[in-house]
């Protein structure tokens, strides 16, 4: 490399560097002006326009028409364009398929879910379901889509492969984000776990930046966020809370333990100890005996994850929310009395709804765009 | 501040950075020339003298004797100097204290225990005995001490604090390491969990990057390394394996949950159900049941554990080595069954014997100095 080549990528790494710092003004909640922009980052005025100019051009930030009156030229305020580049979330379940596509401001603009049951079923019928189902959230929300990101039940590699799902016993090793990918296009699909997805929504949505996001359903996953930052482990495959062991002579699990939490608090087990038909059910009239062993479970597996990772916050999300009083009121009586290592952690219900993990997955490709738009190829 | 202000700490963090990047080259397991730290470093020879005469005068780094021999001036090999500046390590357990002088090259110059039972007694007692032992051991050694750490049986908040500890209920809040550092004539003394810095002593001998190590005693606890780094959660109170539940309704805890790892595979059950009057006792005899139970308590944790941080790697140090093969196959066989997250961990004894924590805590102090020779006050 010479040095004026050196030079030259010098200055991209700035200018790239640049456009994320005056996206990252235009994304707060209020518009703002050139003006305002230059002030807080610093820049001159001359070189917020010319990347302002940039960032409009490449469909992320719109300007809206300046306020009327005034003396002097006005300032045309600037926020992110929703008719922007957007991200399409696809989240493979045990027994549904969801799509959402999120714009750039955050909002869904398309979302639809169907049953598709993959406990017996080969990847391939799945697969082709999600597609299809991506292809028609995409074709209603009429966005350009920038990338996507699969939620997926299991443990997700660093590679986006779905290694292991204990409730899909079929799908071993599937690359799942390169499979959809393939089936969307070409379109870039990054693979995730379904948890750590739902955590880090939970995050964007303002939820705490030391927690552990539990996320119940038919299996049942943590996303640990530290720092603000979610914690993946040596191998990208953390969190796994639902096959913490809350009693080692417990039931089989189908991970090939036992007793793992997800055979005391997993939907499954909800539902056959209380006989409710499904979840709209068992929230309609809440069975104290059941939901209370299963928050008892769930306090155990948390005391253990709390005392092991010292944080200060728990979100139950997924299928826990609806799941009343009860089974929070349980959790936090578990932790009052099992956690060493602080006097009293937080414990809430997530308020993002059953679409945590979708959302999260959707949001995480508009989130890598607005951090880096320079990018983008 | 001016720019020449400016300039001269900017030459002075320069030179702080080069002083330590000398000082880890001499710090290898051969002795080093200057031009060979000078090729290494890619600093100047001149500018290497120089920072070599300040590590020289500093007491961290010495000259040994020039080969005979050769043609022009022989290079004089450097290495660490054994005779400088050394650390001070105290472990007060719950019924011992220990001290050791390690000094600069690693090596323990000093070490001496004592019996001393804290469980019910007061703070200052033990703060006297343990204060006593270092003395003992700092005259003994005959090195400046640079400062020294204090090795505690609980939960030690960012501030040095020893915040509670179950087996010793009357430490409730102690600041032991200032209560120990003005019983040594204001010494600078840290203080950190037992476990963790027995953790560290395994990583420094070559221990693996990515690991849970267990140390095990009356109580039991644990330092996590990520990435060759201690983790120590938000709260800097992270590890406390000994409190993760393995019976939900098992016996009583000290730390007034129930069926904690303790209270399954601490010192005082194994004792308690095998008969041996003491660890020797058990260690020369080890019984097959009571061990393989333990075993099997410690695998539960351990695989939640895993399941949650994701590492490859179990060391188990403290007492469990003594405990020989019952225990660390009862371990492997039940992380093999409940692992979800990797298809296999690395499970083996420590060899660092039972003063991980005490070499750990001296050496924590030396490591401290040789990352950062330039910090010294």
């Amino acid at each position: 490399m010479t040095t004026s080549e050196r030079g030259a990528a010098g200055q991209h790494t700035v200018r790239r560097h640049n456009l994320a710092l005056v996206l990252r003004e235009v994304a707060g909640p209020e518009p703002v002006s050139r003006a305002a922009v230059a002030a807080r980052t610093g820049l001159t005025r001359g070189t917020v326009s010319s990347l302002v100019e940039e960032l409009i051009a490449a469909g992320l930030v719109t300007e809206l028409a300046a306020p009327r009156g005034g003396t002097g030229r006005p300032a045309s305020p600037l926020r992110l364009d929703p008719t922007g580049p957007a991200g399409l979330g696809v989240e493979i379940g045990v027994d549904a398929v969801a799509a959402c596509v999120v714009d750039l401001t955050g909002s869904v603009r398309a979302r639809r879910s169907v049953p598709s049951d993959h406990r017996d079923a080969a990847p391939p019928a799945g697969l082709a379901t999600a597609a299809a189902l991506a292809a028609e959230v995409v074709a209603e929300a009429g966005l350009e889509i920038a990338g996507a990101a699969v939620a997926l039940p299991g443990v997700v590699g660093r590679g986006g492969v779905l290694e292991r799902a204990p409730n899909l016993p079929r799908w071993v090793d599937v690359a799942v984000g390169e499979e959809l990918g393939t089936r969307l296009g070409e379109l870039p699909v990054l693979a995730g776990n379904e948890a750590d997805l739902a955590a880090l929504a939970e995050l964007w949505s303002g939820g705490p930046a030391d927690a552990v996001y539990v996320s119940g359903g038919i299996g049942v996953g943590a996303g640990i966020v530290l720092s603000g930052r979610l914690f993946r482990g040596a191998g990208g495959r953390a969190g796994e809370i639902g096959h913490v062991v809350v009693d080692p002579d417990g039931p089989p699990c189908h991970c090939g333990g036992r007793g793992c939490l997800e055979t005391a608090a997993g939907l499954e087990t909800l539902l056959r100890e209380t006989g409710a038909a499904d979840l709209n059910a068992l929230a309609a009239a809440p069975p104290i005996g059941p939901l209370a062993r299963a928050g008892r479970a769930l306090g155990v597996a948390l005391a253990g994850a709390i005392n092991l990772l010292d944080v200060p916050a728990v979100v139950l999300g997924g299928i826990y929310p609806r799941c009343g009083p009860v089974l929070l009121d349980a959790v936090r009586a578990e932790l009052a009395v099992r956690v060493l290592s602080r006097p009293a952690v937080q414990v809430t219900y997530s308020t993002l709804g059953p679409d945590g993990a979708l959302r999260g997955a959707a949001t995480s490709v508009v989130q890598d765009l607005l951090s880096d738009p320079g990018g983008r190829r």
